[in-house]
Protein backbone atom coordinates (compact mmCIF):
# COMPACT_ATOMS: atom_id res chain seq x y z
CA UNK A 1 0.00 0.00 0.00
CA UNK A 2 1.14 3.07 -1.04
CA UNK A 3 1.34 5.65 2.27
CA UNK A 4 1.00 9.49 1.41
CA UNK A 5 3.79 12.16 3.10
CA UNK A 6 1.84 14.23 5.86
CA UNK A 7 3.74 17.20 6.75
CA UNK A 8 2.79 19.05 10.02
CA UNK A 9 4.51 22.64 10.70
CA UNK A 10 4.30 23.86 14.24
CA UNK A 11 5.27 27.68 14.85
CA UNK A 12 5.51 29.92 17.37
CA UNK A 13 4.13 32.65 19.17
CA UNK A 14 7.57 35.11 17.91
CA UNK A 15 6.96 34.31 14.57
CA UNK A 16 2.89 35.12 14.68
CA UNK A 17 4.17 38.30 15.76
CA UNK A 18 6.68 39.47 13.48
CA UNK A 19 4.12 40.39 10.22
CA UNK A 20 7.19 39.56 7.92
CA UNK A 21 8.34 36.37 9.47
CA UNK A 22 4.75 35.73 9.76
CA UNK A 23 4.59 36.14 5.72
CA UNK A 24 7.75 34.03 5.26
CA UNK A 25 6.43 31.21 7.40
CA UNK A 26 3.09 31.22 5.52
CA UNK A 27 4.75 31.00 1.78
CA UNK A 28 6.78 28.15 3.40
CA UNK A 29 4.14 26.29 4.91
CA UNK A 30 1.72 26.56 1.91
CA UNK A 31 4.78 25.46 -0.39
CA UNK A 32 4.99 22.07 1.80
CA UNK A 33 3.40 19.28 -0.19
CA UNK A 34 0.10 18.48 0.79
CA UNK A 35 -1.46 17.07 2.97
CA UNK A 36 -0.21 19.54 5.74
CA UNK A 37 -1.46 20.83 8.93
CA UNK A 38 -0.61 24.03 10.62
CA UNK A 39 -0.35 24.14 13.94
CA UNK A 40 0.27 27.69 16.27
CA UNK A 41 0.30 28.89 19.23
CA UNK A 42 0.58 32.83 20.13
CA UNK A 43 1.55 33.17 23.65
CA UNK A 44 2.60 37.30 23.01
CA UNK A 45 0.01 38.36 22.09
CA UNK A 46 -2.47 36.62 24.64
CA UNK A 47 0.02 38.18 27.37
CA UNK A 48 -0.96 41.51 25.44
CA UNK A 49 -4.37 41.68 25.69
CA UNK A 50 -4.59 40.55 29.14
CA UNK A 51 -2.43 43.66 29.94
CA UNK A 52 -4.42 45.61 28.27
CA UNK A 53 -8.16 44.35 29.67
CA UNK A 54 -5.99 44.46 33.04
CA UNK A 55 -5.37 40.74 33.58
CA UNK A 56 -1.95 39.91 35.16
CA UNK A 57 -0.83 36.78 32.94
CA UNK A 58 0.57 34.18 36.14
CA UNK A 59 3.32 31.84 34.71
CA UNK A 60 4.76 28.78 36.92
CA UNK A 61 7.80 27.11 34.86
CA UNK A 62 7.46 28.68 31.85
CA UNK A 63 3.55 27.17 31.66
CA UNK A 64 0.89 29.53 31.87
CA UNK A 65 -1.86 29.51 34.40
CA UNK A 66 -5.19 29.53 32.76
CA UNK A 67 -7.86 30.86 35.07
CA UNK A 68 -11.35 31.74 33.51
CA UNK A 69 -9.96 35.13 32.60
CA UNK A 70 -7.22 33.60 30.83
CA UNK A 71 -9.12 31.15 29.17
CA UNK A 72 -11.07 33.86 27.60
CA UNK A 73 -7.81 35.84 26.51
CA UNK A 74 -6.76 33.09 25.13
CA UNK A 75 -9.49 31.47 23.50
CA UNK A 76 -9.89 35.35 21.73
CA UNK A 77 -6.29 35.58 20.72
CA UNK A 78 -5.68 31.72 19.47
CA UNK A 79 -8.73 31.13 18.11
CA UNK A 80 -10.25 34.17 16.94
CA UNK A 81 -7.26 36.64 16.35
CA UNK A 82 -4.25 34.54 15.72
CA UNK A 83 -6.31 31.60 13.49
CA UNK A 84 -8.09 33.54 11.14
CA UNK A 85 -5.37 35.62 10.54
CA UNK A 86 -3.40 33.03 9.96
CA UNK A 87 -5.84 31.19 7.59
CA UNK A 88 -6.45 34.51 5.63
CA UNK A 89 -3.24 34.90 4.72
CA UNK A 90 -2.99 31.55 3.46
CA UNK A 91 -6.00 31.98 1.37
CA UNK A 92 -4.37 34.74 -0.34
CA UNK A 93 -1.14 32.42 -1.01
CA UNK A 94 -3.82 30.06 -2.16
CA UNK A 95 -3.79 27.11 0.38
CA UNK A 96 -6.77 25.91 1.37
CA UNK A 97 -6.81 26.82 4.70
CA UNK A 98 -9.58 25.64 7.64
CA UNK A 99 -8.80 26.97 10.74
CA UNK A 100 -9.97 24.52 13.82
CA UNK A 101 -9.45 24.39 17.79
CA UNK A 102 -9.69 20.68 19.50
CA UNK A 103 -13.20 21.67 20.07
CA UNK A 104 -14.37 21.62 16.23
CA UNK A 105 -15.53 18.10 15.09
CA UNK A 106 -14.33 17.30 18.38
CA UNK A 107 -10.79 17.09 16.73
CA UNK A 108 -8.83 17.10 20.18
CA UNK A 109 -10.23 15.84 23.32
CA UNK A 110 -8.84 17.06 26.45
CA UNK A 111 -8.90 16.98 29.98
CA UNK A 112 -8.37 19.60 32.67
CA UNK A 113 -5.17 19.18 34.27
CA UNK A 114 -5.24 17.08 37.46
CA UNK A 115 -3.64 19.14 40.22
CA UNK A 116 -1.26 18.00 42.22
CA UNK A 117 1.41 20.20 43.29
CA UNK A 118 0.26 23.19 40.65
CA UNK A 119 -3.12 24.24 39.75
CA UNK A 120 -3.04 25.07 36.40
CA UNK A 121 -6.60 26.44 36.04
CA UNK A 122 -8.39 25.44 32.62
CA UNK A 123 -5.30 23.95 31.18
CA UNK A 124 -5.98 20.51 29.18
CA UNK A 125 -3.61 17.49 28.65
CA UNK A 126 -4.81 15.26 25.33
CA UNK A 127 -6.35 12.36 25.69
CA UNK A 128 -7.43 11.51 22.17
CA UNK A 129 -7.43 12.75 18.65
CA UNK A 130 -10.27 12.15 16.28
CA UNK A 131 -8.30 10.99 13.25
CA UNK A 132 -11.12 10.28 11.33
CA UNK A 133 -12.39 13.87 11.50
CA UNK A 134 -9.31 14.94 10.43
CA UNK A 135 -8.77 12.92 7.55
CA UNK A 136 -11.67 13.80 5.97
CA UNK A 137 -10.78 17.65 6.49
CA UNK A 138 -7.46 16.46 4.69
CA UNK A 139 -9.38 14.02 1.84
CA UNK A 140 -11.92 16.84 1.32
CA UNK A 141 -8.38 19.06 0.37
CA UNK A 142 -8.48 21.76 3.57
CA UNK A 143 -5.21 22.31 4.96
CA UNK A 144 -5.92 22.28 8.74
CA UNK A 145 -4.66 25.05 10.42
CA UNK A 146 -4.94 24.10 14.44
CA UNK A 147 -5.07 26.63 17.45
CA UNK A 148 -4.15 25.18 20.82
CA UNK A 149 -7.39 25.46 22.12
CA UNK A 150 -9.06 22.08 23.19
CA UNK A 151 -12.13 20.89 24.69
CA UNK A 152 -13.59 18.58 27.27
CA UNK A 153 -16.59 17.21 25.42
CA UNK A 154 -18.45 18.45 28.18
CA UNK A 155 -18.74 22.34 26.88
CA UNK A 156 -15.39 23.15 28.73
CA UNK A 157 -12.93 24.34 26.46
CA UNK A 158 -8.95 23.92 27.35
CA UNK A 159 -5.61 25.81 26.74
CA UNK A 160 -3.22 23.00 25.82
CA UNK A 161 0.50 23.67 24.67
CA UNK A 162 0.82 23.81 20.97
CA UNK A 163 4.08 22.07 20.96
CA UNK A 164 2.16 18.97 22.51
CA UNK A 165 -0.39 19.17 20.00
CA UNK A 166 1.50 18.46 17.22
CA UNK A 167 3.68 16.04 18.49
CA UNK A 168 0.50 14.30 19.47
CA UNK A 169 -1.83 14.77 15.38
CA UNK A 170 1.79 13.28 14.41
CA UNK A 171 1.50 10.33 15.97
CA UNK A 172 -2.52 9.81 15.87
CA UNK A 173 -1.69 10.23 12.17
CA UNK A 174 1.43 8.18 12.08
CA UNK A 175 -0.80 4.65 11.41
CA UNK A 176 -2.38 6.70 8.01
CA UNK A 177 0.64 8.76 6.78
CA UNK A 178 4.55 9.04 6.90
CA UNK A 179 4.69 12.48 9.04
CA UNK A 180 7.12 14.63 9.19
CA UNK A 181 6.86 16.46 11.75
CA UNK A 182 8.59 20.27 11.54
CA UNK A 183 9.39 22.38 15.11
CA UNK A 184 9.91 26.27 13.73
CA UNK A 185 11.46 27.96 16.47
CA UNK A 186 14.02 30.76 17.22
CA UNK A 187 16.99 28.72 16.86
CA UNK A 188 18.77 27.54 13.93
CA UNK A 189 18.65 23.86 15.02
CA UNK A 190 19.67 21.88 18.60
CA UNK A 191 23.62 23.19 18.97
CA UNK A 192 26.24 21.94 20.39
CA UNK A 193 27.10 25.42 21.89
CA UNK A 194 23.54 27.09 22.70
CA UNK A 195 25.69 30.23 22.54
CA UNK A 196 26.68 29.48 19.00
CA UNK A 197 24.14 29.24 15.84
CA UNK A 198 26.63 27.51 13.42
CA UNK A 199 26.85 24.55 15.95
CA UNK A 200 24.09 23.00 14.65
CA UNK A 201 24.01 19.23 15.40
CA UNK A 202 22.42 17.53 11.82
CA UNK A 203 20.61 14.43 13.10
CA UNK A 204 19.83 13.02 16.33
CA UNK A 205 19.40 9.30 17.32
CA UNK A 206 17.66 8.39 20.09
CA UNK A 207 20.85 6.78 21.42
CA UNK A 208 22.71 9.96 20.73
CA UNK A 209 20.16 11.83 22.12
CA UNK A 210 20.46 10.02 25.75
CA UNK A 211 24.03 10.86 25.52
CA UNK A 212 24.19 14.67 24.84
CA UNK A 213 21.31 15.04 27.45
CA UNK A 214 23.76 12.73 30.23
CA UNK A 215 26.62 15.61 28.61
CA UNK A 216 24.63 18.50 29.44
CA UNK A 217 24.73 19.52 25.80
CA UNK A 218 20.80 19.53 25.83
CA UNK A 219 19.72 21.23 28.46
CA UNK A 220 16.64 23.16 30.37
CA UNK A 221 13.76 24.38 27.92
CA UNK A 222 15.09 21.78 25.38
CA UNK A 223 14.77 18.40 27.15
CA UNK A 224 10.38 18.53 26.93
CA UNK A 225 10.99 19.97 23.32
CA UNK A 226 13.06 16.81 22.51
CA UNK A 227 11.36 14.05 24.91
CA UNK A 228 8.25 15.17 23.01
CA UNK A 229 9.71 15.02 19.28
CA UNK A 230 11.53 11.34 20.26
CA UNK A 231 8.32 10.22 21.87
CA UNK A 232 6.67 11.06 18.36
CA UNK A 233 9.37 8.81 16.67
CA UNK A 234 9.07 6.19 19.18
CA UNK A 235 4.98 6.25 18.01
CA UNK A 236 6.12 6.08 14.86
CA UNK A 237 6.37 9.41 13.01
CA UNK A 238 9.04 9.21 10.35
CA UNK A 239 11.10 12.27 10.92
CA UNK A 240 10.93 15.49 13.26
CA UNK A 241 12.86 18.80 12.03
CA UNK A 242 13.63 21.46 14.66
CA UNK A 243 14.86 24.71 13.94
CA UNK A 244 14.11 28.18 12.65
CA UNK A 245 12.50 29.41 9.35
CA UNK A 246 16.08 30.05 7.08
CA UNK A 247 17.41 26.56 8.21
CA UNK A 248 14.22 24.40 7.60
CA UNK A 249 13.69 26.08 4.80
CA UNK A 250 17.68 25.07 3.65
CA UNK A 251 17.37 22.00 4.78
CA UNK A 252 19.74 22.30 7.58
CA UNK A 253 17.72 22.19 10.91
CA UNK A 254 18.08 19.35 13.16
CA UNK A 255 16.68 15.74 11.86
CA UNK A 256 15.51 13.61 14.60
CA UNK A 257 15.08 9.97 13.53
CA UNK A 258 14.75 6.53 14.55
CA UNK B 1 -33.92 12.69 -7.08
CA UNK B 2 -35.09 12.52 -3.33
CA UNK B 3 -33.50 16.04 -2.01
CA UNK B 4 -32.26 16.31 1.68
CA UNK B 5 -33.93 18.73 3.94
CA UNK B 6 -31.12 21.43 5.05
CA UNK B 7 -31.71 23.75 8.34
CA UNK B 8 -29.80 26.70 8.99
CA UNK B 9 -30.41 28.66 12.46
CA UNK B 10 -29.49 32.30 12.94
CA UNK B 11 -29.31 33.69 16.21
CA UNK B 12 -28.75 36.74 17.33
CA UNK B 13 -26.05 38.67 20.08
CA UNK B 14 -28.99 39.02 22.25
CA UNK B 15 -29.21 34.89 22.69
CA UNK B 16 -25.69 34.62 22.52
CA UNK B 17 -24.67 36.23 25.80
CA UNK B 18 -27.67 34.60 27.82
CA UNK B 19 -26.14 31.81 29.28
CA UNK B 20 -29.74 30.38 29.88
CA UNK B 21 -31.00 31.17 26.52
CA UNK B 22 -27.67 29.84 24.90
CA UNK B 23 -28.41 26.92 26.34
CA UNK B 24 -31.95 26.11 25.25
CA UNK B 25 -31.22 28.09 21.57
CA UNK B 26 -28.23 25.34 21.49
CA UNK B 27 -30.74 22.34 22.90
CA UNK B 28 -33.13 22.79 19.88
CA UNK B 29 -30.73 23.45 17.33
CA UNK B 30 -28.60 20.44 18.12
CA UNK B 31 -32.83 18.54 17.89
CA UNK B 32 -32.95 20.27 14.34
CA UNK B 33 -32.63 16.94 11.83
CA UNK B 34 -29.38 17.22 9.87
CA UNK B 35 -27.79 18.49 7.79
CA UNK B 36 -27.89 21.44 9.71
CA UNK B 37 -26.22 24.97 9.87
CA UNK B 38 -25.83 27.27 12.88
CA UNK B 39 -25.01 31.35 11.76
CA UNK B 40 -24.45 33.45 14.68
CA UNK B 41 -23.92 37.09 15.44
CA UNK B 42 -22.36 38.06 19.08
CA UNK B 43 -22.82 42.25 18.55
CA UNK B 44 -22.98 43.35 22.33
CA UNK B 45 -19.92 40.95 23.47
CA UNK B 46 -17.78 43.17 20.98
CA UNK B 47 -19.27 46.47 22.01
CA UNK B 48 -18.46 45.46 25.70
CA UNK B 49 -15.11 44.58 24.88
CA UNK B 50 -14.10 47.80 22.55
CA UNK B 51 -14.79 49.65 25.40
CA UNK B 52 -13.13 47.52 28.35
CA UNK B 53 -10.57 48.05 25.40
CA UNK B 54 -10.83 51.95 25.14
CA UNK B 55 -12.20 51.33 21.68
CA UNK B 56 -15.60 53.21 21.04
CA UNK B 57 -17.82 51.65 18.50
CA UNK B 58 -18.80 53.29 16.06
CA UNK B 59 -22.61 52.81 14.97
CA UNK B 60 -24.29 54.96 12.00
CA UNK B 61 -27.75 53.28 10.80
CA UNK B 62 -27.68 50.38 13.24
CA UNK B 63 -24.74 49.27 11.27
CA UNK B 64 -21.30 48.85 13.04
CA UNK B 65 -18.20 50.90 11.48
CA UNK B 66 -15.53 48.65 11.23
CA UNK B 67 -12.17 50.23 11.31
CA UNK B 68 -8.86 48.32 12.24
CA UNK B 69 -9.53 47.98 15.90
CA UNK B 70 -12.96 47.10 15.68
CA UNK B 71 -12.04 44.25 13.18
CA UNK B 72 -9.64 42.90 15.57
CA UNK B 73 -12.22 43.37 18.08
CA UNK B 74 -14.99 41.52 16.14
CA UNK B 75 -12.46 38.83 14.95
CA UNK B 76 -11.58 37.88 18.74
CA UNK B 77 -14.88 38.04 19.84
CA UNK B 78 -17.38 36.45 16.81
CA UNK B 79 -14.51 33.63 15.68
CA UNK B 80 -12.69 33.28 18.87
CA UNK B 81 -14.76 33.79 21.98
CA UNK B 82 -18.23 33.31 20.94
CA UNK B 83 -17.66 30.56 17.96
CA UNK B 84 -15.41 28.27 20.52
CA UNK B 85 -17.96 28.15 23.31
CA UNK B 86 -20.93 27.82 20.97
CA UNK B 87 -18.77 25.06 19.62
CA UNK B 88 -17.85 23.16 22.65
CA UNK B 89 -21.48 23.41 24.18
CA UNK B 90 -23.06 22.19 21.06
CA UNK B 91 -20.34 19.34 21.04
CA UNK B 92 -21.19 18.90 24.71
CA UNK B 93 -25.00 18.03 23.80
CA UNK B 94 -23.93 15.46 21.09
CA UNK B 95 -23.97 18.03 18.05
CA UNK B 96 -20.71 17.65 15.80
CA UNK B 97 -20.32 21.25 15.57
CA UNK B 98 -17.59 22.52 13.79
CA UNK B 99 -17.01 26.45 13.66
CA UNK B 100 -15.78 28.53 10.70
CA UNK B 101 -15.52 31.93 9.43
CA UNK B 102 -15.97 32.51 5.94
CA UNK B 103 -12.54 32.38 5.60
CA UNK B 104 -12.07 28.95 6.26
CA UNK B 105 -11.90 26.77 3.34
CA UNK B 106 -12.84 30.19 1.78
CA UNK B 107 -16.66 29.01 2.10
CA UNK B 108 -17.79 32.95 2.01
CA UNK B 109 -15.96 35.34 -0.32
CA UNK B 110 -16.89 39.23 0.11
CA UNK B 111 -15.75 42.03 -1.17
CA UNK B 112 -15.04 45.16 0.90
CA UNK B 113 -18.27 47.67 0.87
CA UNK B 114 -17.76 50.19 -1.80
CA UNK B 115 -17.79 54.04 0.24
CA UNK B 116 -20.89 55.85 -1.38
CA UNK B 117 -21.87 58.38 1.63
CA UNK B 118 -20.52 56.20 4.16
CA UNK B 119 -17.30 54.55 4.73
CA UNK B 120 -18.14 51.24 6.49
CA UNK B 121 -14.52 50.11 6.92
CA UNK B 122 -13.94 46.44 6.78
CA UNK B 123 -17.35 45.82 6.08
CA UNK B 124 -17.83 42.71 3.84
CA UNK B 125 -20.60 41.98 0.88
CA UNK B 126 -20.88 38.65 0.38
CA UNK B 127 -19.47 37.38 -3.37
CA UNK B 128 -19.76 34.21 -3.17
CA UNK B 129 -20.83 31.16 -1.23
CA UNK B 130 -17.98 28.20 -1.55
CA UNK B 131 -21.21 25.45 -1.49
CA UNK B 132 -18.63 22.57 -2.69
CA UNK B 133 -16.76 23.21 0.34
CA UNK B 134 -20.29 23.28 2.43
CA UNK B 135 -21.33 20.18 1.20
CA UNK B 136 -17.77 18.34 1.76
CA UNK B 137 -18.47 19.48 5.27
CA UNK B 138 -21.85 18.43 5.36
CA UNK B 139 -21.53 15.07 4.02
CA UNK B 140 -18.52 14.28 6.39
CA UNK B 141 -20.97 14.72 9.20
CA UNK B 142 -19.82 18.33 10.38
CA UNK B 143 -22.18 20.62 11.67
CA UNK B 144 -20.62 23.98 10.34
CA UNK B 145 -21.00 27.20 13.36
CA UNK B 146 -20.63 30.16 10.59
CA UNK B 147 -19.44 33.24 12.90
CA UNK B 148 -20.26 36.90 10.77
CA UNK B 149 -16.80 36.85 9.47
CA UNK B 150 -15.70 36.73 6.24
CA UNK B 151 -12.68 37.49 3.70
CA UNK B 152 -11.74 38.92 0.24
CA UNK B 153 -9.54 36.05 -0.70
CA UNK B 154 -6.28 38.60 -0.72
CA UNK B 155 -5.53 38.39 3.44
CA UNK B 156 -7.96 41.03 4.42
CA UNK B 157 -10.92 39.67 6.62
CA UNK B 158 -14.23 41.41 6.67
CA UNK B 159 -16.81 42.39 9.20
CA UNK B 160 -20.30 40.79 7.49
CA UNK B 161 -24.06 40.84 8.53
CA UNK B 162 -24.82 37.44 10.04
CA UNK B 163 -28.80 37.97 9.19
CA UNK B 164 -27.09 38.28 5.56
CA UNK B 165 -24.36 35.52 5.87
CA UNK B 166 -27.68 33.36 6.69
CA UNK B 167 -29.25 33.82 3.83
CA UNK B 168 -26.28 33.93 1.65
CA UNK B 169 -25.91 30.18 2.63
CA UNK B 170 -29.55 29.32 2.30
CA UNK B 171 -29.55 30.74 -1.19
CA UNK B 172 -26.53 29.68 -2.08
CA UNK B 173 -27.29 25.91 -0.65
CA UNK B 174 -30.96 25.94 -2.48
CA UNK B 175 -29.86 23.85 -5.42
CA UNK B 176 -29.09 20.95 -3.30
CA UNK B 177 -30.81 20.92 -0.35
CA UNK B 178 -34.76 21.48 0.38
CA UNK B 179 -33.25 25.02 2.53
CA UNK B 180 -35.92 26.09 5.68
CA UNK B 181 -33.81 28.55 7.16
CA UNK B 182 -34.93 30.05 10.94
CA UNK B 183 -34.47 33.30 12.43
CA UNK B 184 -34.74 33.65 16.11
CA UNK B 185 -34.98 36.90 16.94
CA UNK B 186 -36.69 38.81 20.39
CA UNK B 187 -39.68 38.87 19.15
CA UNK B 188 -42.43 35.70 18.44
CA UNK B 189 -43.00 36.39 15.18
CA UNK B 190 -44.23 39.33 12.66
CA UNK B 191 -46.52 41.28 14.39
CA UNK B 192 -50.06 43.02 13.40
CA UNK B 193 -49.31 45.28 16.34
CA UNK B 194 -45.80 45.68 17.10
CA UNK B 195 -46.94 46.36 20.73
CA UNK B 196 -48.65 43.27 21.27
CA UNK B 197 -46.88 40.12 21.39
CA UNK B 198 -49.81 37.94 20.70
CA UNK B 199 -50.41 39.50 17.29
CA UNK B 200 -47.94 36.97 15.28
CA UNK B 201 -49.04 36.74 11.37
CA UNK B 202 -48.66 32.83 11.50
CA UNK B 203 -47.77 32.85 7.55
CA UNK B 204 -46.64 35.39 4.96
CA UNK B 205 -46.63 35.12 0.96
CA UNK B 206 -44.55 37.75 -0.78
CA UNK B 207 -48.27 39.86 -2.15
CA UNK B 208 -49.24 40.13 1.18
CA UNK B 209 -45.75 41.11 1.85
CA UNK B 210 -45.93 44.16 0.04
CA UNK B 211 -49.36 44.93 1.26
CA UNK B 212 -48.74 44.68 4.74
CA UNK B 213 -45.38 47.16 3.69
CA UNK B 214 -47.82 49.28 2.19
CA UNK B 215 -49.92 49.42 4.83
CA UNK B 216 -47.19 50.45 7.22
CA UNK B 217 -47.68 47.03 9.28
CA UNK B 218 -44.23 46.09 8.78
CA UNK B 219 -42.31 49.08 9.34
CA UNK B 220 -38.43 50.22 10.06
CA UNK B 221 -35.74 47.39 11.17
CA UNK B 222 -38.04 44.48 10.28
CA UNK B 223 -38.34 45.97 6.55
CA UNK B 224 -34.23 44.76 5.62
CA UNK B 225 -34.64 41.34 8.04
CA UNK B 226 -37.96 40.68 5.69
CA UNK B 227 -36.50 41.95 2.70
CA UNK B 228 -33.44 39.52 2.81
CA UNK B 229 -36.05 36.83 4.17
CA UNK B 230 -38.17 36.97 0.66
CA UNK B 231 -35.16 37.26 -1.17
CA UNK B 232 -34.06 33.90 -0.26
CA UNK B 233 -37.77 32.74 -0.92
CA UNK B 234 -37.33 34.47 -4.50
CA UNK B 235 -34.23 32.40 -5.02
CA UNK B 236 -35.42 29.08 -3.93
CA UNK B 237 -35.32 29.04 -0.43
CA UNK B 238 -38.25 26.44 0.75
CA UNK B 239 -39.40 28.39 3.77
CA UNK B 240 -38.49 31.16 5.93
CA UNK B 241 -39.52 31.00 9.99
CA UNK B 242 -38.81 33.82 11.79
CA UNK B 243 -39.63 34.32 15.85
CA UNK B 244 -37.91 33.78 19.22
CA UNK B 245 -37.12 30.98 20.76
CA UNK B 246 -40.25 29.75 22.33
CA UNK B 247 -42.24 30.43 19.54
CA UNK B 248 -39.80 28.55 16.78
CA UNK B 249 -39.52 25.56 19.22
CA UNK B 250 -43.77 25.52 19.54
CA UNK B 251 -44.10 26.08 15.55
CA UNK B 252 -45.77 29.30 15.98
CA UNK B 253 -43.32 31.46 14.68
CA UNK B 254 -43.93 33.95 11.81
CA UNK B 255 -43.50 31.48 8.28
CA UNK B 256 -42.64 33.12 5.01
CA UNK B 257 -43.07 31.13 1.90
CA UNK B 258 -43.65 31.49 -1.93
Amino acid sequence: MLINTLNILKIGGKVLEDEQQLDQALSYFSQLPQPAILVHGGGKKASEMSQKLGIQPKMINGRRITDADALEVVTMIYAGLSNKKVVSQLQAKGCNALGISGADGNIILSQKRVVRDIDYGFAGDIVAVNTIALCHLLNAGFVPVCCAITHNKRGQLLNTNADTIAAELAIALADDYEVCLQYCFEKPGVLMDAEDDTSVIPTIQPDRYQQLKADGIIYEGMIPKLDNAFAAIEAGVKQVSIGNLKALTANEATILNA
